[in-house]
């Protein structure tokens, strides 16, 4: 794979900013390549949140330029049986642990393959069993940065661990379920119906939900700003999911909702009827 | 306008670290112009707060060299009527909404010219209504970056949108009424009397400042160490602000005060008078 | 020193992400210093907490490439008596006030040299008493970084400013005392036995901990994901420090201790015969 030119790596783990963790694995990275552009997607995956990095990583990868590496490390099987892997797509570089966290991003690939990382090939002699990413996988992208193939690096991996991703389910032609993918940090709840699926959308907006345990209309709106202060709506968002948003305000906590949570929205004359 | 080599662009968002907003971003910016240097000055805005986002730009951004690129978001008006623009100071290139948040900066120009940016100049066909950031304004700061002159993105506009700011206001010759214009991570309060308008100070130093319901002496200190642990003192702060700080503590807490709220310091004696 | 290329220079301070401390300061360093490279250890040092400061240093610093130079800085003294200095050690330079910061990384140093920065040798005329990180010391580590010897920026210091260092404490042949060093974003109890210390250890795995008033065995994992959820274990941390885990949870919640708490652990039987 042809890399930018400086080569660029991108990081995306649960370790937060008030460790040491990320600080030793920049280090690592800038000890063994140097010229390397170093630029965070985010540090504050809730620990552990596998799906929430693979959430995350889908919305922020594809931005980035032809050829970019991109670390990702939310790891709870550090140490364990999990394999550590590259994954190379048409476009991109990924390293860090065969746990689901590049579901959507092998999904959306045109095509891909995987090595698993072999610490011999990389010339690692001593990897802390609780700190792959400072001594496994930081080296691996360096070693990816500094121009070696995705195939030297180990043997190539056939399939991948994937987590179950959340599909609307519609109970009848009047209702349809949907999941919490994420809670931003304006208070936009971030659903699983995708743009590609809008037909399963229960009739035409107006929709209805339940908040505060009352239906509610539930416009579609093209922009934040356009609803009247306090009106709950929906929103295609910037990643092609369907928010529920309110006016100037969270929404997330007038709808009691947080991240996996589920969310009903309902024709609005079913909606209707049960008020 | 002569940019640094390599070129240089700052963040300022209220985007906040645990979504994917900033890493999308990040991603265009760098497709875009792969050898660009991307600095943060800070994701914490407060969701919304234009007010904020004009002062801490307006903290951090001086110290930029010269052809430093600002792109500065905070934009709860995104894909409504505000306009987007390109603002260009006798030092510093900014890009972002026309809401207000430019009001210092522009103020405290030597001279500015701005453009309303135009899509079709920057060759964008999908500018998503909700994310300007990652669509119009990382393109336009790319395209600086790349060399292009602000007067090429879009046509001129002639005046800013403003916010008001707060200045200091005299009820008496005894008593000063200041706005809080931000607390920091120490708990230091600061205030809207700069040092160009000391003079409005009532009296000298020390002061009297009511804190919890009584009040109490308010000496003028030079630095954070010198005062006796646990006393309040007023200290001219590092961006030329009058700051109320608390040695060893968190003055915000003690004076039960935080941003955009009121404080009164009063001549010495009069706070006597009135204990 | 030979500098890496471009010249690297970390930041470590207690700042935090929300103020425009940070982003002044880089403004200065890529005024100065147009081609260094910035690179984030962390902002989020609790406010003024020297020790957390040396702690988190000591395990990130020695991950970056020779001729490194460290700004560090948590300076509850800034404008007062303390010293501010450059620290050249074999292998990094560091940049920061003289407050026992430094500690860890002198005492792990095979040698070092100290200078007293001057701001006159720096060319400095207005040096702000309550930010030295903006007006000292970034151009103290610019001025590295285009090349000036840490010699050249002031007079030679002989000893530095130590702070104390927690040991554990046997108090008998079945119970070793520790400090609480640190606990990271995993809820992870860092504690003061270093593996250079491993035969203070009261006996061989498993030890006793009181947990919630009750004696619990405290076996030793390899890593972190071997443990039965719900169960307390000890393990040797990436930075070689004891740390007491919860499989799947947070160990200090449970625990009740934070960092700079005391915390004891027993030989297995005594553990038993308490109980």
């Amino acid at each position: 794979m042809r890399l930018p030119h400086p080569p660029l790596i991108t990081l995306l783990t649960d370790f937060g900013a008030h460790d040491a963790y990320v600080g030793a694995m920049r280090g690592v990275l800038l000890s063994r390549c140097p010229a390397v552009n170093l630029v965070d997607i985010t540090h504050e995956v809730p620990p552990h949140d596998i799906r929430r990095a693979d959430f995350l990583l889908a919305a922020a990868a594809p931005w980035f330029p032809d050829g970019t590496i991109h670390l990702a490390i939310v790891d709870p099987g550090v140490g364990g049986s999990r394999r550590a892997i590259v994954l190379e797509t048409d476009r991109h570089l990924f390293v860090g642990p065969d746990n689901g966290l590049f579901t959507r991003v092998a999904d959306r690939a045109a095509a891909w393959q995987a090595f698993e990382l072999d610490p011999a090939r990389l010339g690692l002699s001593e990897v802390h069993p609780t700190f792959h990413g400072r001594d496994l996988f930081a080296p691996a992208a360096a070693a990816l940065a500094g121009g070696r193939g995705a195939e030297e690096l180990g043997a190539r991996v056939s399939n991948l661990v994937r987590i179950s991703l959340a599909k609307p389910s519609r109970s009848s032609v009047d209702e349809l379920e949907l999941v919490v993918l994420h809670v931003d940090r304006f208070g936009n709840v971030v659903t699983s119906l995708g743009l590609d699926s809008r037909e399963s959308a229960p009739g035409d907006p107006p929709w209805t939900i339940v908040c505060e345990g009352r239906p509610v209309p539930l416009p579609l709106a093209a922009t934040y700003s356009e609803a009247s202060p306090g009106t709950l709506f929906a929103i295609w968002g910037s990643s092609g999911w369907l928010e529920i948003s309110l006016a100037q305000a969270r929404a997330d906590t007038i709808l009691g909702v947080g991240t996996g949570d589920r969310l009903v929205i309902l024709r609005a004359s079913r909606g209707r009827d049960r008020a």
